[in-house]
């Protein structure tokens, strides 16, 4: 992608120099594990990329973003245990490597060590990120709290599910790039405007990788394609068959959701065509042009160069249009 | 305890208004629950106490306060789970009451409430207190690593075993006087001399309870008496017997402690004897003092009038006076 290489290799060698040696081993050797497993580094990039824009270094932007990467994957290593995922990335998950209260006490040291990736500012910048950082963080808790609770309720609406992935996912690719308007000393306005940017396209992107899971090319999307339906997720693709299908689509699609006798592939086999029939599929498609839609309108309100605008435009495009 | 009335019922009416009505519930109530489980406020009452002592109102110090609160239920919440611990102050934990999840959660939302409640002040004291906040939760973690460590290991020395209290237990104290010191703008001086009076009688706090679960009065300890004994844990009283000891008496010693078939009254009744016997139990006591003369000694360097260092000092040798 373009953009992304540019970013990857400086933000890659600052993780590494990031990596603790301080004892407890047992406390801090989960965390280099973890933050060396690999993933794209997509959220700190944009904090890079969005410093930039708004005219700092990316250089100055970097602990910023590495907050957002040590966050996101403190919030990976609680998930795990909470999900009872063995891997992650292909590997052992930090709760499977090693132990349950490995997993808790590693993960909060990473929460507070976000925190301190912002001493390094001014004190008013270092407020702002806090802020900003807080808020989010305590969202994502919110988000995944509704995730859970979802899992046992049958009547989720639309409308929540919405609120559950912005507050999961969203929230952090906004304030990922607010952050480097922040460490830019951005305007207000330009600092909401970039985080509206985000926050729109991050339900986008979390709308498109519902698409994907059941429709993606299974040679390139990197997860098992069907793992949504194996599991029984209340997706965006699955509520809206609901909403869109005829009663005998309901009927069917809770039916082949239950049905334990039936193999996964026909399962995700029989779900996908109900997907397709009942315009769930399309209406997917259409809310993930729409959210990105929105997206770019706010990016036209920025107050920064036409060039600049049109790199975070690229971006967004090529996030969106991905197939994998 | 004199001193303590006068600031509890405000920050009790303070913590009680902090309670969240938020969705969604099953992240929030669990938090509720456990701040409104009891206990002394000791170290919040010591953040409003340590404002006054320099000069400003107990009322500015409230959010620093609550903040040291809710960080220690946050550590209560996790440890309790780490530790398998079915009740807390003689209630269910958050994670019995609930499950797993909802405790790692509710834990993670506290600590980011933790960092919210700096929110109100100026931004320089926001980040004075957010830093001195950050390094003392993860010296909490740290000292929680240390201890998982020592159940596994056999050759704990005491100097370990000290940095482990230290980290575990006595920073916060340390940190709890600080901000106190830090809201009322106080010199760095001052600041750290009441932050190294914290500490110190903080460590004097935690070897006094070593020697109280041993040796305190069982109707008025609160725990059960020997329980550490019981669960065989490696305390000052322990180690200083192996280094005070005999040959014999370590032997003795590792026997009781190993013996499955002992009654837990006949293995307290050994274990203690052998405390006594050792000269560790005398130890112990003679370490609280050295202890809490050394934070006595560092109140005399302070800045500030002699009825307030009497006040610090009252305080000190109710606390290290008690019998329960």
């Amino acid at each position: 992608m373009q953009h992304i290489e540019q970013y990857q290799k400086p933000f890659l060698k600052y993780l590494e120099r990031f990596t603790v040696h301080k004892e407890p081993q047992n406390l801090y050797q989960p965390i280099n594990y973890i933050l060396q497993l690999g993933g794209k580094r997509l959220r700190p990039i944009l904090t890079l990329m969005t410093a930039e824009v708004f005219g700092a270094t990316a250089e100055k932007a970097m602990d910023a973003a590495l907050s957002i990467e040590v966050f996101h994957n403190f919030s990976l290593v609680h998930d795990d245990i909470m999900d009872d995922a063995p891997l992650r990335r292909g590997k052992e998950t930090v709760h499977e490597k090693w132990n349950l209260n490995t997993g808790i006490l590693s993960g909060d040291a990473m929460l507070i060590m976000a925190y301190q990736l912002f001493e390094n500012y001014d004190s008013s910048t270092f407020q702002d990120l806090a802020k900003l950082f807080s808020k989010t963080a305590l969202e994502v808790c919110e988000g995944q709290q509704y995730d859970i609770d979802f899992e046992t309720r049958n009547d989720v609406t639309i409308e929540e599910y919405l609120k559950m992935i912005e507050y999961k996912t969203a929230v952090l690719v906004g304030a990922a790039m607010k952050m480097g308007a922040i460490v830019a000393k951005a305007s207000d306005a330009d600092q909401n405007a970039i985080y509206e940017f985000g926050r729109l396209l991050g339900i986008a992107f979390q709308l498109q990788d519902d698409y994907l899971d059941a429709f993606g090319n299974p040679e390139t999307f990197g997860k098992q394609v069907g793992g949504d339906i194996i599991e029984n997720k209340k997706t965006y693709l699955y509520l809206k068959t609901l909403e869109l299908g005829t009663e005998a689509d309901t009927v069917s699609l809770k039916t082949a959701m239950n049905n334990a006798e039936l193999s996964h592939e026909d399962k995700v086999v029989s779900v996908k065509a109900l997907f397709l029939k009942s315009g769930a599929a399309e209406a997917t498609q259409n809310a993930v042009k729409t959210y990105t839609e929105k997206a770019f309108k706010v990016l036209e309100t920025l107050n920064v160069d036409a060039a600049k605008k049109q790199g975070l435009l690229l971006f967004g495009e090529q996030l969106m249009n991905r197939r994998v």
